[in-house]
């Protein structure tokens, strides 16, 4: 096998790991970031009407983007980013997910030994889709509230917004001409935290620089629910030429079984991702992309205020899960965007002797003294098989490299609410039950 | 932009290229292998079925594979193999087409320097995925019979079969402990040869002989027309072990655009394959793989004939586009596997100074001399403008480094015959029409 495979956790991602481990026990997924909540009408319908023709839309499509899909996607991202429109023929690529996108994004721009800087917790892809290109990430953190009151202020007013980055320490870890690109995942998993101008501006100033490019993981654009509006890097001064945003049709339509995901960027980017593209699945399915089409067009025409209620329903899904967490005593911080809530496990009791990964930790470490510090899978397999709730062990997302980042991962858990009522409120009493 | 895109063809895919060009010119198209055969209501039903309903099939499946789908590929398989039965849970993955199952098999296995044996014509996306992975393309070369009858034999008679490898040449390019795989693509594109057993044993010889994995992509496996039964490479004694066969649903069932392909490969081979894959595109559409599984279901139980058919109507399809290739005077070889024909075009005046790729040739080359060989471009561009029909130039499928097999390929053109009757008696006509 080669040599790329040593740098994986020969144990899978996570979230097969956890939900593998959810349906056995038959506890309730609050784990993997996928809804569970009706998908509505006007989707399943423009699926149906898709595939239910026996014509041209069963095969091959554009590699580059279904057409009609590219065009509503032009469409959308035009309103969003303020600027001359968009051409759908150059400007965009649909892929096989996100992470598709990011894979191929990585294959285009990073060469052997160019380095990204990546601020953890990360979503776990940009580790492995950086190595496989050969390049090396570098980590810098996202530092957490105190999870009391140690600083002055009550447990119970945190948020995603207490969770801070230092501008020096990223410059810091930049190096000119090798440092190639910057992630940036707005609204972030696994915080949820959606970072405000300001803070997106200190990043734009090191990435101009350090002449870098920039990944704009933006799958949960729609769904912010501060009261700024969302800003995108793109459309922050200078920066849409070095700014490669990705995009996730599940994440804005809660399909994730689509797979259906996108880049956008100026041409010339585009056409590097595709160039790789072009040879890994060649092109998205293509009815699905064609009723993906229609939803988006109904999204923005026919219902254009579907995005914003779309944050609402979830802003109360999140506020619901947030109430069950603080009563089941975890000091939940309050996410203003995305899927999920982070929240402390302090108050699980776990035997030091169960506190490694399973698979034996990512193969890179190979130090043992790092899997002391992964409690929290030890915690959610607790919860999983005696408190019957998943929820994902956050170090899942932190390289192994920095001790202090990982022990503060290892005192808390994330937990989904993009899932129904009925299964919050079942996750918060069987929580409740538990402590 | 990273350097491996200095390796790739600027102008991107051969049949992006001459797909966009038929759809401008109005021509039949001829090139890309879809389909362009009414889909059976039995296909379109799965699908309307698993997109209609409003739950967890549109949210994301089991990244090795939807179950259902892994379990009918399994029995599927069983069968074919013909030894013990396959474990659904270890032994498939399923990929975002069979291009992203190369990819992923060619990062599994491949480190900066391996060398991958590939017998040129070979389909196109071997060379990149082997590049991407850091790997050297080794070539090789199946050999074309004379287009006349200097071999003594008439060119009417000529077939797939009449193309030769020299087993010879592909040992002495096998260096131990260096060369890692050989790729097998059976039946074979663009050539549309199925390989003896003879054949497939000596190439099963030096795999023995240089312990090589063996990707035998067999994406036309049900589509063979020769009359001694289909040899799957992985049913070979001791084969089973090294062998990873890459099927495709787009083929078998003619739905080129649901992107659904998978590996077969014992369980250690699958996991590796199955390493990289979940950061590509973590799993394939969960509606369509359930679909898939009902498709395939149908055709293994309730119609248990419907790939021999399928065959039979394809075999029909070759045997009409080939009469009137040979009507053209273009002296078709007859297929025995697959969806193409390939044709000599002495017979098409090209002027000398158009003979060059659009593009300028693969960005790897950038030897002048090389374009001169690409006389199939200028032909197949003729073809498309002038006789309104489209094909594909066969040096796509060809390294830049040896110039008597791009020579070959030069005075031939391939002419896909998965068409409906009207396309291709349109073609016909045209053709006639036009010499
Ligand atoms: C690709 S499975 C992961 C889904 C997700 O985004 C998450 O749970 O973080
Ligand atoms: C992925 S597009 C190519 C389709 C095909 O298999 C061919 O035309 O050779």
């Amino acid at each position: 096998a080669a040599q790329r495979l040593a740098t994986l956790d020969p144990s899978g991602t996570v979230f097969a790991e956890f939900t593998a481990l959810a349906n056995k026990h038959g506890a309730v997924n609050l784990g993997q970031g996928f809804p569970a909540l009706p998908v509505p009408k006007f989707i399943t319908d423009a699926a149906t009407a898709a595939v239910s023709g026996n014509g041209l839309l069963h095969q091959y499509t554009r590699s580059e983007g279904h057409i009609r899909l590219a065009k509503a996607l032009a469409t959308y991202y035009t309103a969003k980013l303020g600027r001359r429109a968009l051409d759908p023929l150059s400007e965009i690529l649909t892929c096989a997910g996100a992470s598709e996108a990011i894979h191929c994004a990585m294959q285009a721009f990073i060469n052997s030994g160019d380095e990204v800087i990546i601020m953890q917790p990360f979503y776990d892809c940009y580790e492995p889709s950086v190595r496989f290109a050969g390049g090396v990430p570098v980590f810098t953190s996202l530092r957490p509230p105190p999870p009391n009151d140690d600083d002055g202020r009550p447990a119970a007013e945190k948020t995603s917004r207490d969770w801070e980055f230092d501008i020096e320490e990223i410059r810091g870890k930049c190096r000119r001409g090798v440092t190639k690109m910057i992630v940036v995942n707005n609204p972030h998993n696994p915080i949820g935290k959606v970072f405000t101008r300001a803070e997106l501006e200190q990043i734009a100033d090191v990435a101009r620089e350090f002449d870098l490019l920039v990944l704009a993981d933006e799958v949960y654009e729609t769904l912010s629910f501060a009261e700024a509006p969302f800003v995108k890097f793109a459309t922050l001064p200078g920066m849409y030429d070095r700014t490669i945003t990705v995009g996730s049709l599940g994440k804005m339509l809660g399909i994730t079984g689509w797979k259906i995901g996108w880049c956008l960027a100026p041409a010339p980017l585009t056409r590097a991702i595709w160039l790789i593209h072009q040879y890994v699945p060649f092109c998205v399915a293509t009815p699905l992309q064609e009723a993906a089409a229609v939803c988006l067009e109904h999204a923005i025409t026919a219902s254009p205020t579907y995005f914003a209620d779309t944050a609402k329903q979830y802003a109360r899904l999140r506020d619901r899960l947030h109430a069950h967490l603080a009563a089941a005593g975890m000091r939940p911080t309050l996410p203003e965007g995305g899927y999920f809530i982070l929240a402390d496990t302090s108050n699980v009791n776990v035997d030091k002797a169960a506190t490694t990964k399973t698979g034996g930790g990512h193969g890179h470490d190979g130090d043992d003294d790092k899997d002391d510090e992964r409690r929290d899978y030890a915690v959610c397999r607790e919860l999983t098989e005696h408190a019957l709730v998943t929820a994902i062990p956050p170090s899942a997302f932190y390289s192994a490299e920095n001790k202090a980042d990982l022990a503060a991962a290892g005192r808390l858990a994330r937990f989904a609410f993009c899932k129904n009522e009925e299964m919050l409120d079942d996750a918060g009493a069987k929580l409740k039950a538990y402590f």
